[in-house]
């Protein structure tokens, strides 16, 4: 993994939504790794990927926009100390870092925000490059959803619920 | 634990409403077993127990609405398989087979939808009454999530995942 210098990640603004929606909407129509309606609308992945419930940053690298993620609470009342966050990387972007250098970022952002834990509840298990990755940045797998998620290619597999304190 | 033999299930109605709220809002208002905000108000209670995205039924005993659940996908697109709900009961009504009723109900419901398997995803780790009852009811602890939950009286404790083929 060559890892870039030059990653810088901010707080998203509404006129970046059309560099988001290129960046996610493969990921959301491919199906293979969010359990996320794979033919949702732009308006609906929009309200999904930047509502009012969250906080939506970006990663630019030379200028463009690479990656993205959002960090809310992943349960209201007595779970709101646990934070959770979803993460996506440009397809021509893999493998410099920027899943890592976004998760990095997110874990810090968490921290300053009070949370003290924060959990991935749906990681596909056969998604190997975010579990090692998940692992690297000091998840642990809490749980084994059996057969929790229908892959278009490789059928029922387990999703896995991954967590880590802050 | 007294078994009525008396317990109807039905789909609730509109009109359900007044009866249904009489019944969670004082478990919403504990916060003891749920993680949904203490405080949140009716209509948000409304919006969440009886949204488009789930279907909801009462449980009538004597003429008497004593319990209430929701049954909806636990995720959308790959995950859409897999169910989950949620049940309460009537303090009055507690010990008497009511929330035993509903899940038999609730399993009986998700297979006819044609749901794979159902899930609970944060089941208080000291609310021993519904473990237990969900143990007896065929479901497995597959998630450990630790210190998920901020319980008003015992602290942090932990949430389970729990799920069961169907």
């Amino acid at each position: 993994m060559r890892t870039r210098a030059d990653i810088d990640i901010r707080e998203a603004r509404s006129d970046d939504w059309p560099a988001i929606w290129r960046i996610i909407s493969p990921t959301i129509r491919a199906g293979e790794t969010y359990a996320l309606a794979p033919d949702m609308s732009e308006d609906e992945a929009r309200a999904y990927w930047t509502g009012p419930d969250r906080r939506t940053f970006v990663a630019q690298a030379s200028e463009a926009i690479v990656g993205t993620y959002y960090i809310r609470a992943n349960n209201a009342g007595g779970g709101a100390h646990v934070c959770n966050c979803g993460y996506m990387t440009a397809a021509a972007a893999a493998g410099q870092g920027i899943a890592r250098a976004m998760c990095a970022h997110s874990l810090e952002v968490a921290r300053a925000m009070g949370y003290r834990a924060m959990q991935f509840n749906f990681v596909i298990s056969v998604n190997v490059r975010a579990v090692r990755l998940w692992h690297d940045m000091g998840f642990v797998t809490v749980g084994v959803l059996p057969e929790a998620f229908a892959h278009p290619s490789k059928g029922y597999v387990d999703a896995l619920v991954m967590s880590r304190r802050l």
